[in-house]
């Protein structure tokens, strides 16, 4: 009669171990170098337990003794470090004229960041092709550097479903697309699990990870390209909706009169707040670049043409972020891509709008702030993926 | 250096029976009658672990053996049903012109549903002291029939704080009250917790509970008062936000030209697409019930002025579900209140409005229907929230 998804599962005892192993690394993360007493202390599992599960993480190469000891009452406590050495995690992103790829240590210290030219217009065929090269030249790296490859995660600017199909990229002119599945053969079956997901979710979880909000269990990044896309996290994690097709602010109406907008409607927040409402002196949008550089460049100047158009964009940008403060009440919103060399001229206007639009005090707490991760923040994100795997008990097998 | 809110928490040993507890009561409430085999064989839990929690939730009340018995190969096993006779969860709410008061047990089967009127522009004081005293009586009943209240949970139409604080109630009038605590000093410590809570998060609660949808994972309630509020419910559960001010959908600017509304501002969802924007054939917005009546009759009647009406605020709300579908992207967007009474008229402009301004195919999948739980879904959702603690493994104590 009654079904309810809220509440506890089942604890299966025989996944407490797994858990607990995931506890203790993460532990060791956030608090090296510690003693297996410390971390007896803080979780509450009995000596013994820790002292078993620190000698299965020493031996999977996840934590390792410092060879440090620190004099305490008692006997000297043998200091413990994330490891990780062997390992390394994987994001990628592919836009529509680029391929990025980045690969980060267990405590996400980046270990390479490609940025390679991608052609646009490419078909399916063509951009698997174009990832999965460079993929193949980033696990080599890793295998030569005696790195074992933990995961793949590339992020798509589109609706990317729950089950990782590609539904809708319209940038890439991609529809239905099993990239994961189609990445997998063309790496032939590589031995690590790929996933794909939308580029803001991953950049939302870059910053949550890595950021300078880490830690913020709700925030929303906005990516600012032509298309604006929000990843959102509330109470921790990233939320996706139904079958994944959450975050689609880009296409929300501002205004019904408002300016055509690609995607066949009229006064989308993309069309009045995204980079592609920027007016483009070169008379071509392609060069992204070089229109937000001659925006800065007239801004520096002081040319009014120029800081009206940022604070028509920030204000517009601002009702957005407004509609973000009253319906999730984030504590922080984070500006990324070219919003971020604009952001000295948007965010007084982007406060402003936000802040007499919300009907919360003080906008509920809510900060808006410019990306500090550049743009390989949606690959980054990807490796976030990996980790936050690791983290969740999807431990590396011992080698 | 790196924080992380995401991943595993540890897993306490000693909070693994309570854990349990909450695991064998939950599958009993969904699978009743079933026996100890039953529950042992989906829960992966032993055969000893579920007869000793099996025996502990007996002895509490919260489940009994039916007497009956099935005849099974081996030897016949004793079906469990729920219990909870002796204990009762109460939800009320708190509206500007009304309380009403729902107990149900634990079934969520309602045992008592009230309405009463309350004087509009009561002060805080006045409206503690009416709560208080219809709480009372409804313990008093409760007592009377030999149930225990497990808690209690108010509903306010406002901003209240995760702290629990009504931080803006503007039709109340109230601003940063303790309601919960002045409710417990004036019901003299009860002995059970009062939590006090938004109007539109609990309505989703009982949705999600009892509703038609009952079990979606993402799903959003939209009260239909003179205010808009939404309950916003992801992955299973509700999302307030960083201070708790999450869902005020009825302030997120439709058009900046557009009506002025009660907070201030200009073209709010709800000064558009509200109750208050129908217009008032008696002249005083005071009795929305003979507004809604009026325009229900003049719809029924084929009258065009009042279907016009209708079609043009089911637009506008349309704008807001698609914001919702956008952003969200839920299975279901409920509309209560007075939406439901005005449903057959505003849904066809809703779900237009939807599709059309929704970036994702179909929609995203998202329905938009009207709630069936009448006028007391806050109320009930209050009692809700009581049974959420208790499968949350908050159970009561053996008597």
């Amino acid at each position: 009669m009654i079904t309810s998804t809220t509440g506890p599962q089942p604890a299966d005892f025989a996944d407490v171990r797994a858990t607990n192993l995931a506890v203790v690394l993460r532990f060791v993360r956030d608090n090296a170098p510690c003693s297996r007493a410390d971390i007896a202390a803080s979780t509450g599992l009995n000596k013994a337990t820790v002292s078993s599960l620190v000698a299965d993480l020493i031996e999977r190469h996840l934590i390792k003794e410092t060879g440090l000891t620190e004099n305490r009452i008692g006997r000297p406590a043998t200091m413990l470090v994330l490891d990780g050495s062997p390992y390394a995690a994987v994001g990628m992103e592919i836009n529509v004229d680029y391929v990025t790829a980045v690969a980060v240590d267990l405590a996400g210290t980046r270990l390479l960041a490609w940025r390679r030219a991608f052609s646009p217009g490419a078909s399916l065929s063509q951009g698997v092709a174009a990832v999965a090269a460079i993929a193949r030249r980033v696990v080599g790296r890793m295998t030569k550097e005696g790195r074992q490859v933990l995961g793949l995660t590339v992020a798509v600017p589109g609706l990317v479903g729950v089950d990782g199909i590609v539904r809708l990229a319209p940038n890439l002119g991609w529809r239905d697309a099993d990239l994961s599945g189609d990445l997998a053969k063309a790496l032939r079956d590589p031995g690590f699990p790929i996933h794909v997901d939308n580029d803001a979710n991953l950049a939302a979880l870059a910053e949550q990870r890595f950021g300078r909000h880490a830690g913020a269990a709700n925030l929303v990044y906005l990516t600012g390209e032509i298309g604006v896309g929000a990843g959102i996290i509330l109470d921790g994690q990233v939320r996706r909706g139904h079958l994944g097709f959450g975050g689609e602010i880009g296409h929300v109406q501002l205004d019904p009169a408002g300016p055509p907008c690609r995607c066949g409607r009229r006064g989308c927040l993309e069309a009045m707040a995204g980079i592609g409402a920027l007016p483009d002196p070169v008379g071509s949008s392609t060069e992204l670049e070089m229109v937000v550089e001659a925006i800065v460049g007239a801004a520096r100047a002081g040319e009014e043409a120029a800081l009206a158009t940022l604070e028509r964009v920030g204000t517009h940008l601002g009702r957005g972020v407004a509609m973000l403060a009253n319906l999730l009440n984030p504590e922080v919103v984070v500006l990324g891509g070219y919003y971020v060399p604009l952001a000295r001229w948007l965010l007084p206007a982007v406060q402003a709008a936000m802040r007499s639009l919300t009907i919360a005090p003080d906008a509920g707490g809510c900060q808006v702030v410019a990306s500090t991760l550049g743009h390989d923040a949606a690959a980054l994100g990807g490796a976030a993926r990996v980790l936050d795997s690791v983290d969740s008990g999807r431990l590396p097998r011992v080698s």
